[in-house]
């Protein structure tokens, strides 16, 4: 027997969400037809929500429902140390340590020559533009340590120190409360070059 | 930095599904707004389709998309053996096995006085119907065979014995394949109690 084709088109666009392998998939679409149909759209609705009234702010490309994100149009940061991370999602996890209080610029991407990202495919020209018109004195680059996010960072430094803003890199080192025990070679390697006097 | 309303409200919604947690309903909830609003379109439509197209068989209440499902509507299956699954999931294993000739009656869930579910809120009623209206030599019950699962069994059995009716339960015993040493106690106990002259 085939699957039905609601069920067979459901089960496919399920199916294309990252994590979700075939199981889940079809234990989902089950779930979903056994669910009161205002459920059902509730979820729709959100979905569709989600995609049309969310935009990226104007002055730093943060997820927002509005022209300006909140971090932005709050007075209390401090506009002149821009933060550059990767995605929103990292943007997040920096203000849930609480310990920053500039502001932010989300790239949107890394450089990666391999899947034909360049510069002008991240949101690298709007940086320069920013510190065009605002007064910035440090950019503190925030990419992951991955290659990408290791590559993407030199070639902000780069371009940015010639500019004489104060260009730096989050620390990478053993992560607090880990041991050193269980810490892998790149981790360890890199917490020895980075060293400090005590 | 609190969550923005459309992206809370759809994390909320995906966070609901079954087995999708909170960094999993996160990751989705990204993923959706980084796509063109056609995919999320089409996302959204395959979930309410399927909720408002998909419904239940007249015969078997197995799901289908019209009247009658696609296994009653086939001449080539033995419409006097019905073989009783707790959910359209278990009918699809079947089939998957190509095994079975007969046909299916779906039940919607099992018998679990814990949960409030008695013998009227599962399709007992409509089986007892059908074989009212249809010639049946043999039910063969596949409920699983956790404790709800046996006491519908059991239940069903008492149930449709006296109508003259030969009832049945598929076999539970060792996997095919399955190594002896790593089989669970219950189901060597059952393999045991089951074993067949050679």
């Amino acid at each position: 027997m085939r699957m039905i084709k609601p069920m067979a088109d459901l089960y496919e666009q399920l199916r294309r969400l990252p994590g979700i392998g075939s199981k889940t998939a079809m234990r989902l679409a089950y779930h979903i037809i056994d669910r009161p149909e205002s459920e059902v759209r509730q979820l729709a609705g959100a979905l569709l929500a989600a995609k049309q009234q969310i935009k990226l702010c104007s002055v730093c490309y943060n997820l927002s429902d509005s022209e300006i994100c909140e971090i932005c149009g709050r007075r209390d940061r401090d506009s002149s140390i821009i933060c550059v991370v990767e995605q929103p999602q990292d943007l997040m996890a920096m203000e849930r340590s609480h310990g920053y209080k500039g502001v932010y610029h989300v790239l949107h991407g890394v450089l990666s020559p391999l899947d034909g990202i360049g510069p002008d495919n991240i949101r690298i020209k709007e940086l320069l533009l920013r510190l065009q018109q605002t007064q910035v004195k440090e950019i503190i680059i925030a990419t992951n340590s991955d290659i990408e996010g290791e590559a993407t960072a030199v070639y902000l430094a780069q371009l940015l120190k010639p500019l004489g803003v104060t260009v730096s890199r989050i620390a990478h080192g053993l992560p607090v409360g880990g041991d050193l025990e269980y810490a892998d070679e790149m981790t360890l390697a890199r917490a020895l070059e980075n060293r400090r006097n005590m």
